[in-house]
C-alpha cells in the first residue's frame, strides 16, 4: 500500500487520428497500464461472472470495473481493508476502478434498475430507498436489512477502504423523466456531491485517481454546464454519466458536442455503455474507456462475438459446427473447445458453458480494442 | 480411433497391503495410465460441472465418468461419433468410463431418482419410462418427449460411437423394495442383459475395455451368483452396482464377501459411491475405483474437503479468513484466493464461487487416493 500512495496515475497521449476524434493513449496506474481505448469489463462482486481473476488476468483485460454498491454490503470495505485492499481480496494484480454506489441506488429509487440488479428480480428492491436529501441516501440493504446511509464521504471512505487504481465520486442520477427545473436541481447537488467527494479524496490520495462523472441528461446546455464546473476541479479523468439520449443518434450527437470541452490530456470514460454498436460509434469520437456487462452477460445468454457477429449458440446448425467458434481466435476456449461441444453444453445447461462463452467474449473484447488501437495508430478509424 | 483399436486394457497389480485387502495397482488405457485405488469424478454431459476439461486434466484427474443417458438424449451419439469420439467431441486427453444408461432409466422408473436428475424436479420425470420387457427399456427423452429404446445392443452401440476406454453392459436396477423372487429374476435377466451386452462390444472391442456389473442388491447369495455368472465371461473388469445395504456398516459386510469372489487380477470398481467415509471403509476392502458426484456436488452447496474435515463455506467466521482454504494445498484455488474471498462469491452467489470450490475439492479427492496409494505402499492401509 506504501508504493501505491505516492504512485500518481499519468495519461500519456500517443496518437490523434487524422481522419476522426479516436485518439490512443495509455494510462499509468499503480497496478501497470491501461492501453487506451479499451473496454473495461464489470466484476460487480469482484469476480466477473463466471470467470475467476486468474483467467480474467490470462485473457489481458487491463481494468476491471468493482461496483462499490454491493462490495458496501458484502462483504463490506471492513473486510476488504482487511484484506489488504480489493486488489489482494479478489487477487487482480491489474488496475481495477470502483464506482460510488450511487448509481445502483438511484435505479432502485426510481426504477431504472441496473443490469446487475435484473437478475434478482423487481420485488426485492421496492421501498429499498428511505430518504434522499442534501446530505446523501439512505437505502436498505437487500442483504440484512439493515439501513445504509451512502454519502459522498462514507462512498469515498468505502473506497479508500477498497482502494481500486480508479474511483468515482458520489453523483445522483436523475430518473429519465424529469422536468428542466428538477434536472437542474439536481445537476447543481451532484456538483456539490462530487466537490465533497473529490475534497474527502483529496485529504488521502492514497496514489488513487477519482474520475468525476458528467452529468446534464439530455440537456445540451446542462451538459456544458456540467463539463464546464467540473473541469475546474482537479479531477484526474472525466467519466461520463446519466442518459445521453434515448438513442444511438442522439447519444452520439451529445457526446460530439461535450467530448471537446473535456481536457484532452485527461483520460474519459462512458459510463455503462459497451456494446459493439456503441464501442463502434463512440471510438471516433474520442471515447478512451467503456464498462460494460454487455459481453459477459451475452455470453451467458449464448450470444458468442465474433468479427462476422454474433452467433447464438444454441440454433441447432451448431450441433455440428466441429471447428471453434471463430476460427483463427486465440482465446483457450476456441483453441481447447469445438462449437459444437459449446453448444451442447448449453444445451445441457451445464455451468462450463457460461464459463467457455464468457471466456471467448472477453477476449474478443480485448482483441477488438486492440485492433482499433492499431486502426487508429494508422488513422484508418 | 486405429490406434484404439489395438491397444488393449491391461492391469497391474503392483502392491498388496500386507495389512488389509488393500492394493495399490495401474491400469493402463488406450487414453494412459489410471493409478488404483483412485477417484472417478462424474462429468454426465462430458464436462464436471462448473469445471471445463483444461481445468480438469491440470488437476491430474485420470477417470472421468460420463453417463450414457445423458449423453445419448444430447447431444446423440451420431454427433459425438462425427466429432472422433467422446475424448475429441470433449477435449479430454485421459481416460473417460461410460455407464450403459440403465440406472439412469430405472431410476425414473422405480423413483429412486439418480443424482444427477434431482436438479431437475421429480415432475418431470414422471411416467417417462413406458415398457420394460427382455428386449429392453422404452423411456421418454425428457428433452424432446421422443420415444427412445435402450436395449443391451443400443447402449453398446451408443458407447462404442462415444469410445470411452472403459464401458458397461445393460442392466436392470431392480427397486429397493422387492420380493427375493423378484430379485432373483431380475438378476438373471441383467446377466442375459450383460451377456448381450458383452457379446455385442466383442463383434468390435475398438480397444475399449468392458468391466461387468455385478449384481444381487442385498442378498449375499445372490451376489455370489452374480460373481460367479459374470467372472466366467471375458470382461475386463467388475463392478459393483444395486444397493449393497442399508448403511455402511451393511456395505462393508456385503463387499468383504465379495471381493474375494473377483479375480486379482482385474480391476474393480465400485459404481456411485465415493463419500469420503465409504472411500475410507472401502479402500482396505480392496477397491480399486469409486465414482461418485458427491465432491463436486458438495462443493457447488459451499462444504469444502480439508484433512481437518469439511468446511461450511458460507458460515460467518470465515468472513475474515485471509489464508488459503487449506494450508500446503497445491490446488490452484488455494495458490490464488482465500477462504474469505471464496466465501464472500457463496454469500454474492456468484457462479466463480462454483468453479473455485470445485477445484478444491477435485484435487483433494485426487491427493487423498495419492496418499492413499502411499499409505498402502507402505502397508499402513
Amino acid at each position: 500500500m506504501g508504493e501505491n500512495r505516492i504512485t500518481p496515475i499519468r495519461f500519456e497521449l500517443i496518437h490523434q487520428s487524422k481522419i476522426s476524434r479516436a485518439r490512443v493513449g495509455k494510462i499509468y496506474t499503480p497496478h501497470g497500464e491501461i492501453d487506451t481505448p479499451n473496454f473495461v469489463a464489470v466484476g460487480t462482486n469482484g469476480t466477473l461472472k463466471a470467470l475467476d481473476n486468474q483467467t480474467v488476468d490470462a485473457i489481458g483485460l487491463q481494468l476491471m470495473f468493482c461496483n462499490t454498491y454491493h462490495l458496501l454490503l458484502q462483504p463490506g470495505p471492513e473486510v476488504v481493508r482487511r484484506a489488504g485492499g480489493l486488489h489482494k481480496f479478489i487477487n487482480r494484480k491489474m488496475p481495477i476502478i470502483t464506482d460510488s454506489g450511487g448509481f445502483q441506488v438511484f435505479s432502485l429509487a426510481y426504477g431504472s434498475v441496473a443490469d446487475e440488479l435484473k437478475s434478482r428480480g423487481a420485488k426485492k428492491t421496492d421501498g429499498h430507498v428511505l430518504k434522499i436529501n442534501e446530505d446523501g441516501v439512505l437505502f436498505r440493504s437487500y442483504r440484512d436489512g439493515s439501513k445504509v446511509l451512502l454519502t459522498p464521504e462514507s462512498s469515498i471512505t468505502a473506497q479508500k477502504a477498497f482502494g481500486a487504481d480508479i474511483i468515482i465520486p458520489l453523483d445522483e442520477l436523475p430518473p429519465y423523466h424529469i422536468g428542466p427545473e428538477k434536472l437542474r436541481a439536481s445537476l447543481d447537488r451532484t456538483h456539490r456531491w462530487e466537490k465533497r467527494s473529490l475534497d474527502e479524496h483529496l485529504k488521502n490520495p492514497q496514489g488513487q485517481a477519482m474520475y468525476a462523472v458528467i452529468h446534464g441528461g439530455v440537456d445540451p446546455e446542462l451538459r456544458k454546464a456540467s463539463c464546464s464546473y467540473l473541469t475546474q476541479h482537479p479531477f484526474d479523468g472525466f467519466s461520463i454519466g446519466g442518459s445521453v439520449g434515448k438513442n444511438k443518434t442522439e447519444m452520439v450527437e451529445m457526446l460530439q458536442s461535450m467530448l471537446p470541452r473535456l481536457p484532452e490530456e485527461k483520460p474519459n470514460h462512458l459510463l455503462g455503455i459497451g456494446d459493439l454498436e456503441s464501442v463502434n460509434l463512440c471510438v471516433p469520437l474520442g471515447i478512451d474507456t467503456f464498462d460494460s456487462s454487455y459481453p459477459t452477460r451475452a455470453a451467458r445468454h449464448g450470444l458468442l462475438l465474433t468479427q462476422e457477429g454474433g452467433i447464438k449458440v444454441g440454433k441447432g446448425e451448431n450441433a455440428n459446427c466441429f471447428g471453434p467458434i471463430e476460427h483463427g481466435c486465440k482465446c483457450s476456449t476456441c483453441q481447447n473447445f469445438t462449437l459444437a461441444y459449446v453448444h451442447h453444453l448449453f444445451k445441457a445447461a451445464e455451468l462450463t458453458a457460461y464459463t467457455l462463452a464468457t471466456v471467448h467474449n472477453l477476449h474478443f473484447m480485448v482483441d477488438l480494442m486492440r485492433r482499433y488501437r492499431e486502426a487508429i495508430l494508422e488513422d484508418r478509424v
